[in-house]
Protein backbone atom coordinates (compact mmCIF):
# COMPACT_ATOMS: atom_id res chain seq x y z
CA UNK A 1 0.00 0.00 0.00
CA UNK A 2 2.61 2.28 1.08
CA UNK A 3 4.94 1.64 -1.87
CA UNK A 4 1.59 2.39 -4.31
CA UNK A 5 0.94 5.28 -2.94
CA UNK A 6 4.16 6.58 -3.20
CA UNK A 7 3.70 5.98 -6.68
CA UNK A 8 0.42 7.45 -7.30
CA UNK A 9 1.58 10.90 -5.85
CA UNK A 10 4.96 10.29 -7.39
CA UNK A 11 2.71 10.77 -11.02
CA UNK A 12 0.52 13.09 -9.79
CA UNK A 13 -2.28 11.86 -8.45
CA UNK A 14 -4.33 13.22 -5.78
CA UNK A 15 -4.79 10.64 -3.22
CA UNK A 16 -7.93 10.68 -1.34
CA UNK A 17 -8.60 7.98 1.86
CA UNK A 18 -11.79 6.82 3.63
CA UNK A 19 -10.96 5.12 6.83
CA UNK A 20 -13.30 2.15 7.79
CA UNK A 21 -13.68 -0.71 10.18
CA UNK A 22 -16.02 -2.52 7.23
CA UNK A 23 -19.09 -3.90 7.29
CA UNK A 24 -20.07 -0.71 5.19
CA UNK A 25 -23.35 1.10 5.18
CA UNK A 26 -25.15 3.99 3.38
CA UNK A 27 -23.17 5.80 6.01
CA UNK A 28 -19.83 4.64 4.33
CA UNK A 29 -21.33 5.00 1.08
CA UNK A 30 -21.54 8.97 1.78
CA UNK A 31 -17.98 9.03 2.70
CA UNK A 32 -16.70 7.39 -0.10
CA UNK A 33 -18.93 9.74 -2.56
CA UNK A 34 -17.95 12.64 -0.81
CA UNK A 35 -14.40 11.53 -1.12
CA UNK A 36 -14.80 10.96 -5.30
CA UNK A 37 -16.03 14.31 -5.76
CA UNK A 38 -12.26 15.72 -4.28
CA UNK A 39 -10.58 13.44 -6.25
CA UNK A 40 -10.64 15.76 -9.43
CA UNK A 41 -8.95 15.08 -12.50
CA UNK A 42 -6.47 12.55 -11.59
CA UNK A 43 -7.19 11.23 -8.14
CA UNK A 44 -7.16 7.60 -6.47
CA UNK A 45 -9.81 6.71 -3.85
CA UNK A 46 -8.27 4.72 -0.99
CA UNK A 47 -10.64 2.76 1.04
CA UNK A 48 -9.00 0.76 4.28
CA UNK A 49 -10.77 -1.61 6.04
CA UNK A 50 -9.29 -2.66 9.53
CA UNK A 51 -11.28 -3.44 12.17
CA UNK A 52 -8.24 -2.23 14.60
CA UNK A 53 -7.87 -4.29 17.88
CA UNK A 54 -6.24 -1.22 20.06
CA UNK A 55 -9.36 0.73 20.14
CA UNK A 56 -11.64 -2.08 21.86
CA UNK A 57 -11.29 -2.54 25.34
CA UNK A 58 -10.98 -6.02 26.92
CA UNK A 59 -14.50 -6.44 27.50
CA UNK A 60 -15.92 -4.73 24.57
CA UNK A 61 -17.06 -6.26 20.76
CA UNK A 62 -14.08 -6.82 18.81
CA UNK A 63 -14.16 -10.55 18.72
CA UNK A 64 -18.00 -9.87 17.69
CA UNK A 65 -17.79 -6.50 15.72
CA UNK A 66 -19.93 -7.54 12.25
CA UNK A 67 -17.67 -8.26 9.23
CA UNK A 68 -18.34 -8.63 5.93
CA UNK A 69 -15.42 -8.61 3.29
CA UNK A 70 -17.31 -9.69 0.39
CA UNK A 71 -19.89 -7.41 0.44
CA UNK A 72 -17.92 -4.23 1.47
CA UNK A 73 -15.72 -5.07 -1.83
CA UNK A 74 -18.74 -5.31 -3.94
CA UNK A 75 -19.85 -1.69 -2.49
CA UNK A 76 -16.56 -0.55 -2.83
CA UNK A 77 -16.11 -1.18 -6.70
CA UNK A 78 -20.03 0.12 -6.64
CA UNK A 79 -18.75 3.44 -5.39
CA UNK A 80 -15.76 3.94 -7.37
CA UNK A 81 -12.91 2.99 -4.68
CA UNK A 82 -9.72 2.70 -6.56
CA UNK A 83 -7.52 0.20 -3.80
CA UNK A 84 -9.04 -1.47 -1.07
CA UNK A 85 -6.50 -1.63 1.79
CA UNK A 86 -7.52 -4.20 4.18
CA UNK A 87 -4.23 -5.48 6.61
CA UNK A 88 -4.51 -8.07 8.81
CA UNK A 89 -3.91 -7.33 13.04
CA UNK A 90 -0.82 -8.52 13.31
CA UNK A 91 0.42 -6.70 10.25
CA UNK A 92 -0.72 -3.43 11.56
CA UNK A 93 0.90 -4.12 14.88
CA UNK A 94 3.59 -6.69 14.69
CA UNK A 95 4.97 -8.78 17.53
CA UNK A 96 6.72 -6.24 19.94
CA UNK A 97 4.88 -3.13 18.93
CA UNK A 98 5.19 -0.23 21.24
CA UNK A 99 4.33 3.13 19.79
CA UNK A 100 1.50 5.16 20.83
CA UNK A 101 0.17 8.80 20.21
CA UNK A 102 -2.31 10.60 22.19
CA UNK A 103 -4.53 13.70 21.89
CA UNK A 104 -4.47 15.10 25.90
CA UNK A 105 -7.83 16.63 26.96
CA UNK A 106 -10.32 15.72 24.21
CA UNK A 107 -10.74 12.10 25.03
CA UNK A 108 -11.57 13.48 28.97
CA UNK A 109 -14.96 13.68 28.42
CA UNK A 110 -18.47 12.00 26.23
CA UNK A 111 -16.75 8.49 25.55
CA UNK A 112 -13.63 8.90 26.69
CA UNK A 113 -13.83 8.08 30.41
CA UNK A 114 -16.19 4.93 29.31
CA UNK A 115 -13.63 3.69 26.99
CA UNK A 116 -10.31 3.83 28.76
CA UNK A 117 -7.73 3.68 25.86
CA UNK A 118 -10.37 3.77 23.32
CA UNK A 119 -8.93 7.30 21.57
CA UNK A 120 -5.02 6.53 22.07
CA UNK A 121 -6.28 3.44 20.05
CA UNK A 122 -7.53 5.20 17.33
CA UNK A 123 -4.95 8.49 17.23
CA UNK A 124 -2.78 5.46 17.12
CA UNK A 125 -4.34 3.21 14.04
CA UNK A 126 -5.20 6.25 12.22
CA UNK A 127 -1.59 7.84 12.11
CA UNK A 128 -0.45 4.72 11.14
CA UNK A 129 -2.73 4.68 8.39
CA UNK A 130 -2.24 8.10 7.20
CA UNK A 131 1.77 7.16 7.06
CA UNK A 132 1.05 4.05 4.98
CA UNK A 133 -1.75 5.70 2.69
CA UNK A 134 -0.28 8.89 2.55
CA UNK A 135 -3.50 10.48 1.85
CA UNK A 136 -3.84 14.14 0.50
CA UNK A 137 -7.58 14.49 2.42
CA UNK A 138 -9.17 11.74 4.18
CA UNK A 139 -13.08 11.55 5.02
CA UNK A 140 -14.79 10.95 8.62
CA UNK A 141 -17.68 10.54 9.19
CA UNK A 142 -19.17 13.46 12.03
CA UNK A 143 -21.35 10.92 14.12
CA UNK A 144 -17.97 9.77 15.23
CA UNK A 145 -17.95 13.57 16.62
CA UNK A 146 -15.46 13.01 19.11
CA UNK A 147 -13.03 10.87 16.99
CA UNK A 148 -13.46 13.29 13.88
CA UNK A 149 -12.01 16.46 17.08
CA UNK A 150 -9.39 13.85 17.78
CA UNK A 151 -8.36 12.98 14.46
CA UNK A 152 -8.26 17.29 13.38
CA UNK A 153 -5.91 18.44 16.44
CA UNK A 154 -3.85 15.13 15.65
CA UNK A 155 -3.01 15.72 12.23
CA UNK A 156 -2.81 19.86 12.82
CA UNK A 157 -0.56 19.32 16.41
CA UNK A 158 1.57 16.52 13.95
CA UNK A 159 1.87 18.25 10.92
CA UNK A 160 0.70 16.15 9.19
CA UNK A 161 -0.44 18.18 6.10
CA UNK A 162 -3.70 15.99 5.47
CA UNK A 163 -7.05 17.82 4.78
CA UNK A 164 -9.44 16.13 7.58
CA UNK A 165 -12.87 16.37 6.06
CA UNK A 166 -15.97 15.59 8.29
CA UNK A 167 -19.21 14.00 6.62
CA UNK A 168 -22.36 14.63 8.32
CA UNK A 169 -24.00 11.66 9.69
CA UNK A 170 -26.12 9.85 7.42
CA UNK A 171 -29.59 8.18 8.86
CA UNK A 172 -32.38 5.54 8.36
CA UNK A 173 -35.49 7.25 7.03
CA UNK A 174 -36.74 6.46 11.02
CA UNK A 175 -33.95 8.99 11.71
CA UNK A 176 -31.72 6.28 13.24
CA UNK A 177 -27.78 6.91 12.36
CA UNK A 178 -26.74 4.16 10.13
CA UNK A 179 -23.89 2.02 12.25
CA UNK A 180 -22.00 -1.22 11.94
CA UNK A 181 -23.09 -1.60 15.10
CA UNK A 182 -27.21 -1.14 14.53
CA UNK A 183 -26.80 -5.27 13.49
CA UNK A 184 -27.02 -5.71 17.24
CA UNK A 185 -30.68 -4.79 17.41
CA UNK A 186 -33.32 -6.82 17.14
CA UNK A 187 -36.49 -5.69 15.53
CA UNK A 188 -38.25 -4.74 19.17
CA UNK A 189 -34.42 -2.63 20.38
CA UNK A 190 -34.08 -1.26 17.05
CA UNK A 191 -37.61 0.15 17.25
CA UNK A 192 -36.45 1.27 20.88
CA UNK A 193 -33.36 2.54 19.39
CA UNK A 194 -35.01 5.58 18.02
CA UNK A 195 -35.58 7.66 21.57
CA UNK A 196 -31.65 8.70 20.70
CA UNK A 197 -32.78 10.93 17.47
CA UNK A 198 -36.28 11.25 19.14
CA UNK A 199 -33.73 13.14 22.43
CA UNK A 200 -31.82 14.89 19.78
CA UNK A 201 -34.91 16.82 18.09
CA UNK A 202 -36.31 17.41 21.69
CA UNK A 203 -33.83 19.10 22.35
CA UNK A 204 -33.24 20.73 19.19
CA UNK A 205 -37.05 22.14 19.34
CA UNK A 206 -36.14 23.56 23.02
CA UNK A 207 -33.34 25.29 22.03
CA UNK A 208 -35.02 26.93 19.09
CA UNK A 209 -37.56 27.63 21.45
CA UNK A 210 -35.14 29.44 23.62
CA UNK A 211 -33.69 27.21 26.52
CA UNK A 212 -29.95 27.88 26.43
CA UNK A 213 -29.77 25.87 29.88
CA UNK A 214 -27.89 22.90 29.16
CA UNK A 215 -29.30 21.17 32.34
CA UNK A 216 -32.93 21.75 31.35
CA UNK A 217 -31.73 20.07 27.20
CA UNK A 218 -30.26 17.42 29.12
CA UNK A 219 -33.14 16.62 31.52
CA UNK A 220 -35.73 16.84 28.36
CA UNK A 221 -32.96 14.46 26.60
CA UNK A 222 -33.37 12.05 29.54
CA UNK A 223 -37.00 11.80 29.58
CA UNK A 224 -37.17 11.08 25.72
CA UNK A 225 -34.90 7.69 26.62
CA UNK A 226 -36.28 6.79 29.74
CA UNK A 227 -39.35 6.06 27.77
CA UNK A 228 -37.89 3.21 26.30
CA UNK A 229 -37.50 0.68 29.12
CA UNK A 230 -34.74 -1.32 27.91
CA UNK A 231 -32.45 2.26 26.88
CA UNK A 232 -29.58 2.69 29.40
CA UNK A 233 -28.27 5.97 29.36
CA UNK A 234 -24.39 6.10 29.43
CA UNK A 235 -24.05 10.49 28.72
CA UNK A 236 -26.22 12.86 27.79
CA UNK A 237 -24.01 16.00 27.15
CA UNK A 238 -23.88 19.24 25.71
CA UNK A 239 -20.63 20.87 25.46
CA UNK A 240 -17.95 23.36 23.51
CA UNK A 241 -18.20 21.92 19.94
CA UNK A 242 -13.77 22.54 19.84
CA UNK A 243 -12.75 21.54 23.31
CA UNK A 244 -15.07 19.37 24.19
CA UNK A 245 -15.63 20.36 28.02
CA UNK A 246 -19.35 20.32 29.29
CA UNK A 247 -20.89 23.72 29.06
CA UNK A 248 -23.54 24.92 31.70
CA UNK A 249 -25.21 27.48 29.22
CA UNK A 250 -24.90 27.58 25.66
CA UNK A 251 -23.71 30.98 24.25
CA UNK A 252 -22.72 30.05 20.94
CA UNK A 253 -22.56 26.52 18.69
CA UNK A 254 -22.35 23.89 21.04
CA UNK A 255 -22.57 19.99 20.68
CA UNK A 256 -25.18 17.57 21.63
CA UNK A 257 -24.10 14.05 21.90
CA UNK A 258 -25.52 11.05 23.77
CA UNK A 259 -24.54 7.33 24.32
CA UNK A 260 -27.27 4.76 25.15
CA UNK A 261 -27.04 1.11 25.44
CA UNK A 262 -29.88 -0.86 24.32
CA UNK A 263 -29.61 -4.92 24.33
CA UNK A 264 -25.59 -6.04 23.23
CA UNK A 265 -25.85 -2.65 21.36
CA UNK A 266 -23.81 0.81 22.04
CA UNK A 267 -25.32 3.52 20.25
CA UNK A 268 -24.20 7.20 19.92
CA UNK A 269 -25.53 10.25 18.13
CA UNK A 270 -25.19 14.05 18.34
CA UNK A 271 -25.91 17.13 16.96
CA UNK A 272 -24.59 20.99 16.94
CA UNK A 273 -27.06 23.59 18.34
CA UNK A 274 -26.31 26.84 16.99
CA UNK B 1 9.95 24.17 5.16
CA UNK B 2 7.45 21.01 4.55
CA UNK B 3 6.93 23.06 1.19
CA UNK B 4 10.08 23.17 0.60
CA UNK B 5 11.06 19.39 0.82
CA UNK B 6 7.90 18.66 -1.10
CA UNK B 7 8.55 20.17 -3.66
CA UNK B 8 12.40 18.48 -3.43
CA UNK B 9 11.15 15.41 -3.11
CA UNK B 10 8.69 15.50 -6.02
CA UNK B 11 11.61 16.49 -7.82
CA UNK B 12 13.83 13.38 -7.69
CA UNK B 13 15.75 14.84 -4.67
CA UNK B 14 16.85 12.40 -1.84
CA UNK B 15 15.80 14.17 1.34
CA UNK B 16 18.57 13.59 4.10
CA UNK B 17 17.81 14.95 7.41
CA UNK B 18 19.98 15.39 10.78
CA UNK B 19 17.79 17.09 13.28
CA UNK B 20 19.74 18.71 16.27
CA UNK B 21 19.47 21.33 19.21
CA UNK B 22 22.35 23.10 17.90
CA UNK B 23 25.67 24.44 19.96
CA UNK B 24 27.23 22.38 17.07
CA UNK B 25 30.21 20.40 17.51
CA UNK B 26 33.20 17.59 15.61
CA UNK B 27 29.72 15.15 16.56
CA UNK B 28 27.21 16.76 15.08
CA UNK B 29 30.04 17.80 12.27
CA UNK B 30 30.38 13.51 11.96
CA UNK B 31 26.44 13.24 11.70
CA UNK B 32 26.44 15.68 8.61
CA UNK B 33 29.61 14.13 6.90
CA UNK B 34 27.49 10.33 7.65
CA UNK B 35 24.47 12.46 6.38
CA UNK B 36 26.24 13.82 2.88
CA UNK B 37 27.79 10.63 2.09
CA UNK B 38 24.32 9.32 1.86
CA UNK B 39 22.48 11.73 -0.80
CA UNK B 40 23.78 10.32 -3.77
CA UNK B 41 23.84 12.37 -6.99
CA UNK B 42 20.90 14.02 -6.49
CA UNK B 43 20.20 14.81 -2.88
CA UNK B 44 19.13 17.88 -0.15
CA UNK B 45 20.93 17.86 3.22
CA UNK B 46 18.55 19.45 5.75
CA UNK B 47 19.99 20.25 9.22
CA UNK B 48 17.35 21.55 11.95
CA UNK B 49 18.14 24.00 14.92
CA UNK B 50 14.95 23.43 17.98
CA UNK B 51 15.48 23.23 21.64
CA UNK B 52 12.74 21.46 21.98
CA UNK B 53 11.04 22.92 25.43
CA UNK B 54 9.02 19.64 25.42
CA UNK B 55 11.95 17.52 26.39
CA UNK B 56 13.34 19.28 29.39
CA UNK B 57 12.01 18.83 33.08
CA UNK B 58 10.66 21.62 34.96
CA UNK B 59 13.96 22.09 36.72
CA UNK B 60 16.21 20.73 33.77
CA UNK B 61 18.21 23.42 31.44
CA UNK B 62 16.08 24.76 29.10
CA UNK B 63 16.40 28.27 29.73
CA UNK B 64 20.34 28.18 29.66
CA UNK B 65 21.41 25.74 27.08
CA UNK B 66 24.11 26.60 25.32
CA UNK B 67 22.29 28.49 21.92
CA UNK B 68 24.93 30.10 19.27
CA UNK B 69 23.23 30.39 15.56
CA UNK B 70 25.93 32.50 13.90
CA UNK B 71 28.50 29.96 14.32
CA UNK B 72 25.75 26.77 13.82
CA UNK B 73 25.29 28.50 10.24
CA UNK B 74 28.62 28.77 9.64
CA UNK B 75 29.36 25.45 10.39
CA UNK B 76 26.38 24.04 8.61
CA UNK B 77 27.78 26.05 5.59
CA UNK B 78 31.39 24.46 5.75
CA UNK B 79 29.36 20.80 6.05
CA UNK B 80 27.38 21.88 3.00
CA UNK B 81 24.26 21.78 4.04
CA UNK B 82 21.39 22.93 1.81
CA UNK B 83 18.92 24.08 4.12
CA UNK B 84 18.10 24.82 7.75
CA UNK B 85 15.51 24.39 9.69
CA UNK B 86 15.22 26.91 12.86
CA UNK B 87 11.62 27.14 13.81
CA UNK B 88 10.68 28.79 17.06
CA UNK B 89 8.85 26.98 19.78
CA UNK B 90 5.66 28.98 19.47
CA UNK B 91 5.56 27.54 15.95
CA UNK B 92 6.39 24.16 16.82
CA UNK B 93 3.63 24.15 19.93
CA UNK B 94 1.60 26.48 19.16
CA UNK B 95 -0.87 27.42 21.83
CA UNK B 96 -3.56 25.05 22.51
CA UNK B 97 -0.80 21.88 21.64
CA UNK B 98 -2.37 18.72 22.88
CA UNK B 99 -0.83 15.64 21.03
CA UNK B 100 1.93 13.60 22.12
CA UNK B 101 3.72 10.00 20.87
CA UNK B 102 5.12 7.50 23.40
CA UNK B 103 7.09 4.17 22.55
CA UNK B 104 6.23 2.50 26.18
CA UNK B 105 8.73 0.21 27.77
CA UNK B 106 12.09 1.85 26.55
CA UNK B 107 11.89 4.79 28.02
CA UNK B 108 11.33 3.19 31.30
CA UNK B 109 15.50 2.06 32.20
CA UNK B 110 18.59 4.46 31.67
CA UNK B 111 17.72 8.25 31.55
CA UNK B 112 13.64 7.33 31.67
CA UNK B 113 12.90 7.20 35.64
CA UNK B 114 15.40 10.35 36.03
CA UNK B 115 14.08 12.43 33.17
CA UNK B 116 9.98 11.94 33.17
CA UNK B 117 8.66 13.52 30.00
CA UNK B 118 12.02 13.55 28.47
CA UNK B 119 11.72 10.19 25.64
CA UNK B 120 8.08 11.76 24.81
CA UNK B 121 9.24 14.93 24.17
CA UNK B 122 12.14 13.46 22.18
CA UNK B 123 9.38 10.96 20.08
CA UNK B 124 6.89 13.99 19.73
CA UNK B 125 9.43 16.53 17.94
CA UNK B 126 11.48 14.10 16.23
CA UNK B 127 7.67 12.98 14.80
CA UNK B 128 6.80 16.39 14.23
CA UNK B 129 10.34 17.46 12.57
CA UNK B 130 10.13 14.42 9.89
CA UNK B 131 6.38 15.01 9.09
CA UNK B 132 7.75 18.88 8.34
CA UNK B 133 11.10 17.67 7.02
CA UNK B 134 9.78 14.53 5.09
CA UNK B 135 13.25 12.75 4.70
CA UNK B 136 14.12 9.91 2.93
CA UNK B 137 16.81 9.13 5.62
CA UNK B 138 17.51 10.65 9.26
CA UNK B 139 20.98 10.83 10.90
CA UNK B 140 21.14 10.83 14.78
CA UNK B 141 24.19 9.81 17.44
CA UNK B 142 24.88 7.33 19.11
CA UNK B 143 25.76 8.56 22.71
CA UNK B 144 22.27 9.11 23.10
CA UNK B 145 21.98 5.69 22.39
CA UNK B 146 18.36 5.05 24.16
CA UNK B 147 17.05 8.10 22.43
CA UNK B 148 18.29 6.53 19.23
CA UNK B 149 17.01 2.78 20.21
CA UNK B 150 13.26 4.93 20.37
CA UNK B 151 13.39 7.13 17.43
CA UNK B 152 14.38 3.21 15.54
CA UNK B 153 11.04 1.48 17.22
CA UNK B 154 8.63 4.54 16.76
CA UNK B 155 9.81 4.92 12.75
CA UNK B 156 9.43 1.43 12.26
CA UNK B 157 5.99 0.80 14.67
CA UNK B 158 4.68 4.38 12.89
CA UNK B 159 5.01 2.94 9.17
CA UNK B 160 7.45 6.07 8.66
CA UNK B 161 9.31 4.28 5.81
CA UNK B 162 12.85 6.42 7.06
CA UNK B 163 15.80 5.19 7.12
CA UNK B 164 17.24 6.30 10.89
CA UNK B 165 20.96 5.75 10.62
CA UNK B 166 23.04 5.64 14.28
CA UNK B 167 26.53 7.18 13.97
CA UNK B 168 29.09 6.71 16.54
CA UNK B 169 30.23 8.46 19.46
CA UNK B 170 33.13 11.64 18.45
CA UNK B 171 35.25 11.60 21.29
CA UNK B 172 37.92 14.51 22.36
CA UNK B 173 41.57 13.53 22.15
CA UNK B 174 41.59 12.37 25.58
CA UNK B 175 38.39 10.26 25.11
CA UNK B 176 35.42 12.59 26.67
CA UNK B 177 32.26 12.21 24.25
CA UNK B 178 31.38 15.21 22.13
CA UNK B 179 28.38 16.98 23.92
CA UNK B 180 27.23 20.75 23.84
CA UNK B 181 26.75 20.35 27.58
CA UNK B 182 30.81 19.95 27.35
CA UNK B 183 29.80 23.75 27.94
CA UNK B 184 29.10 23.69 31.21
CA UNK B 185 32.14 22.37 32.46
CA UNK B 186 35.20 24.21 34.76
CA UNK B 187 38.60 23.49 33.47
CA UNK B 188 38.80 21.53 36.87
CA UNK B 189 35.45 19.48 35.97
CA UNK B 190 36.73 18.78 32.25
CA UNK B 191 39.85 17.18 33.68
CA UNK B 192 36.94 15.55 36.25
CA UNK B 193 34.82 14.21 33.22
CA UNK B 194 37.50 11.62 32.21
CA UNK B 195 36.42 9.49 34.78
CA UNK B 196 33.35 8.66 32.41
CA UNK B 197 35.34 6.99 29.55
CA UNK B 198 37.78 5.46 31.63
CA UNK B 199 35.03 3.54 33.81
CA UNK B 200 33.97 2.48 30.45
CA UNK B 201 37.51 1.46 29.12
CA UNK B 202 37.85 -0.09 32.38
CA UNK B 203 34.27 -2.68 31.85
CA UNK B 204 36.05 -3.02 28.24
CA UNK B 205 38.89 -4.65 29.55
CA UNK B 206 36.85 -6.52 32.79
CA UNK B 207 34.51 -8.11 29.38
CA UNK B 208 38.03 -8.74 27.60
CA UNK B 209 39.56 -10.63 30.25
CA UNK B 210 36.39 -12.98 30.73
CA UNK B 211 34.26 -11.57 33.28
CA UNK B 212 30.40 -11.81 32.08
CA UNK B 213 28.49 -10.95 35.19
CA UNK B 214 26.62 -6.88 35.38
CA UNK B 215 27.96 -6.78 39.14
CA UNK B 216 31.40 -7.15 39.07
CA UNK B 217 31.40 -4.64 36.10
CA UNK B 218 29.45 -1.89 37.49
CA UNK B 219 31.07 -2.32 40.61
CA UNK B 220 34.37 -1.76 38.50
CA UNK B 221 33.28 1.22 36.93
CA UNK B 222 31.64 2.65 39.73
CA UNK B 223 35.27 2.89 41.56
CA UNK B 224 36.33 4.65 38.20
CA UNK B 225 33.88 7.50 38.89
CA UNK B 226 34.52 7.76 42.76
CA UNK B 227 37.94 8.05 42.51
CA UNK B 228 36.35 12.34 41.37
CA UNK B 229 35.21 13.34 44.57
CA UNK B 230 33.05 16.17 42.35
CA UNK B 231 31.70 12.88 40.53
CA UNK B 232 28.06 12.06 41.07
CA UNK B 233 26.48 8.70 39.96
CA UNK B 234 22.96 8.70 37.66
CA UNK B 235 23.11 5.21 36.72
CA UNK B 236 25.99 2.76 35.85
CA UNK B 237 24.14 -0.20 33.84
CA UNK B 238 24.64 -3.18 31.86
CA UNK B 239 21.65 -3.89 29.80
CA UNK B 240 20.35 -5.92 26.10
CA UNK B 241 21.09 -3.36 23.54
CA UNK B 242 17.85 -3.90 21.73
CA UNK B 243 15.24 -4.02 24.91
CA UNK B 244 17.70 -1.62 27.62
CA UNK B 245 16.09 -4.11 30.50
CA UNK B 246 18.95 -5.10 32.81
CA UNK B 247 21.11 -8.03 32.52
CA UNK B 248 22.32 -9.81 35.50
CA UNK B 249 25.27 -11.88 33.27
CA UNK B 250 26.10 -10.92 29.39
CA UNK B 251 25.10 -13.76 26.84
CA UNK B 252 25.30 -11.62 23.81
CA UNK B 253 26.12 -8.06 22.79
CA UNK B 254 25.50 -5.97 25.93
CA UNK B 255 24.97 -1.90 26.19
CA UNK B 256 27.01 -0.36 29.03
CA UNK B 257 25.56 2.75 30.27
CA UNK B 258 26.56 5.63 32.04
CA UNK B 259 25.14 8.57 33.65
CA UNK B 260 27.26 11.14 35.67
CA UNK B 261 26.53 14.58 37.25
CA UNK B 262 30.15 17.09 37.59
CA UNK B 263 29.14 20.08 38.39
CA UNK B 264 26.20 21.94 36.35
CA UNK B 265 26.67 19.12 33.57
CA UNK B 266 24.64 15.55 33.15
CA UNK B 267 27.16 13.49 31.18
CA UNK B 268 25.81 10.69 29.54
CA UNK B 269 27.99 8.16 27.75
CA UNK B 270 28.24 4.22 26.60
CA UNK B 271 29.50 1.32 24.81
CA UNK B 272 28.39 -1.90 23.36
CA UNK B 273 30.32 -5.20 24.80
CA UNK B 274 30.07 -7.86 22.16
Amino acid sequence: MQKRSLALRAGGFKVVFVPTMGFLHDGHRELLRVGRERLGDKGALVLSIFVNPAQFGPKEDYGSYPRDLGRDLKIAEEAGVDVVFTPKAGEVYPSGYKTYVEVMGLGDNLCGPLRPGHFKGVATVVLKLFNIVGPHAAIFGAKDYQQLQIIKKMTLDLNLGIDIVGVETVREPDGLAMSSRNAYLSPGERKQALCVPSALESARLAFASGIRESSVLIEKMKKNIEKEPGAVVEYIKVCDKESLVDLERITKDALVAIAVRIGKARLIDNCILS
